[in-house]
């Protein structure tokens, strides 16, 4: 099972990066999964615009579709913008889906959220779940919202607290098996 | 009362420019109303990317807050993405929040949507609205989602049929009314 | 401005029924505001059925409906039942819109949650606005969950915590304010 | 594979009703599926309210739970009320979650939806899949709305239009499919 994993998120000190490493090493371990993880700042998109697309496809765009459609799962980490699904996520979403390759269908996903607030980027999640949906993936229907992020890893990257830990493995676990079954 | 009206979408040959350009008609009849139409298009965002907020905003972001923050209230019509909100109007609203004049607490938003679908964009204006009444607008409560849109206009960028032109009067008019009361 | 204030719950030791006390107590201390504070469970309602309705209303619709028409705004404090609208909320909007009176459309509506959990309703929050805009009603953008609520009151139905009740007021404050500018 | 069905209204003359008779006749043709509907009709709850459920679970959900929990699947198609979920569809949701059966996590959900107006029940398809989610269904992405729903079946409940029926035939296919991968 090929698990592709990245964060909704280009900054380089993202929560969200450092929240989709924890799980990618949770992943690493299971027998039988192989990982990938990739950094979207390392695929530079232009928002959606069809004037641009009738020019030609963004090779970032190209990359990251055959990036998706090699991987049978993803597991993403995706922060909360004004309460709804973060620019990039959104951008990177439609990209896909108008290129040849459209990856999307079929796919099974797992959505993971740090927020630095104590809502831990509920409603965020729910937004994000939408297009993938309309898209035809399968969305696991467990997600991860991990609240007061900036204050939830060490300086390793790890996480500080042991529950939250267990928390995003039984998580990523129940995933996992769900797909394998 | 002023009103700012714009397309949530950049392409040139836009459907959503050309209903955003029908209601700023309609509006523009209006006594008391004063009506300014911008093109996203001539405010080019990068995605939201905080690295580069860090370094300094866009001029395209300062430009367009400022524009926000002089109406009172906004017309915005936005085409549908996967079955929710578009890049361009998530990236516009994420970069205006993170600018220091953050124009959007307590403004009056009226959301239209064209698609080329049956359905009118239902799916994306519901999703569009969330971000907004997070950020504290009010939104007013009835959208008018305009389907087979790539039909419905005729070559100077009128709607051919006139049942759809009344509605959106009878829309717009109501939200006038609303924010006038 | 007269304000109707209900809990969209039955049982008798609801939280969201303390709740809602708390705000109605603050708008009673606001010059201008009536208020006026239901029980849902003194108007019992089956659940929605057409074949009750083709044989005339239950008298709790009509009588309800009637209280509805009669405020000019709303505040409603509701749970959140799998992270979605509560059953009796949903029933309850859903009869008094096919009653011949149809209250809803233009009213001011100020939700609120109170939850024993850690988000404060939120998901249930947001997913219970949908509804009253679809029904025309104007849904104030702010909304306040209050997470841990099983801890939050005294005896005496007070709020224990003086940051909880500032922000009530201050929400409840801004929401007089708006509908009365 | 066992698939319940069964849909989320209770009048007799119900649309949805007639649509997931369509759906389980399609069903029972397919190999290794063996199909039960039963109508929320003889399942009569109350709304939820806590002071019941602390005298004791009515009848009705305590059966329905074991239907529930008996099936593999479920396929049911809902009406919308005021473009969110139907009161009696979250009315059993919500009891039986409480029961102490709760026999909702895990289960494969496919989500139907006939509407006499034009959207097809888009907007409370979208919204019903949220508590499922919630609870731990696996939704299948792909959903079925059927518009002008009151002109859509012959005398004997049959669907007039090819088309329609060729579409449902596929997404249930494509259910079953992935529920037996």
């Amino acid at each position: 099972m090929k698990i592709l994993c990245f964060a909704g998120s280009l900054r380089s000190g993202s929560l969200n990066k450092k929240y989709v490493g924890v799980a990618a090493g949770i992943l690493r371990s299971m027998e039988g999964v192989e990982v990938r993880t990739v950094d979207l700042a390392d695929f530079p998109m232009p928002v959606f615009n069809q004037d641009i697309q009738d020019k030609g496809f963004p090779q970032a765009v190209v990359d990251l579709a055959a990036e998706v459609k090699a991987a049978d799962a993803l597991v993403i980490s995706t922060p909360e913008y004004n309460g709804s699904i973060s620019s990039v996520l959104k951008t990177t979403i439609d990209w896909l889906s108008r290129d040849p390759l459209n990856p999307w269908p079929g796919k099974h996903v797992c959505l993971l959220g740090a927020s630095p607030g104590a809502l831990g980027a509920v409603r965020g999640l729910w937004h994000s779940r939408q297009p993938f949906e309309v898209l035809g993936c399968h969305v696991y229907p467990e997600m991860s919202g991990l609240p007061r992020a900036h204050e939830a890893f060490d300086a390793e990257g790890k996480l500080k607290d042991g529950t939250s830990q267990e928390r995003l493995k039984k998580l990523l676990t129940g995933y996992v098996k769900h797909y394998l079954r």
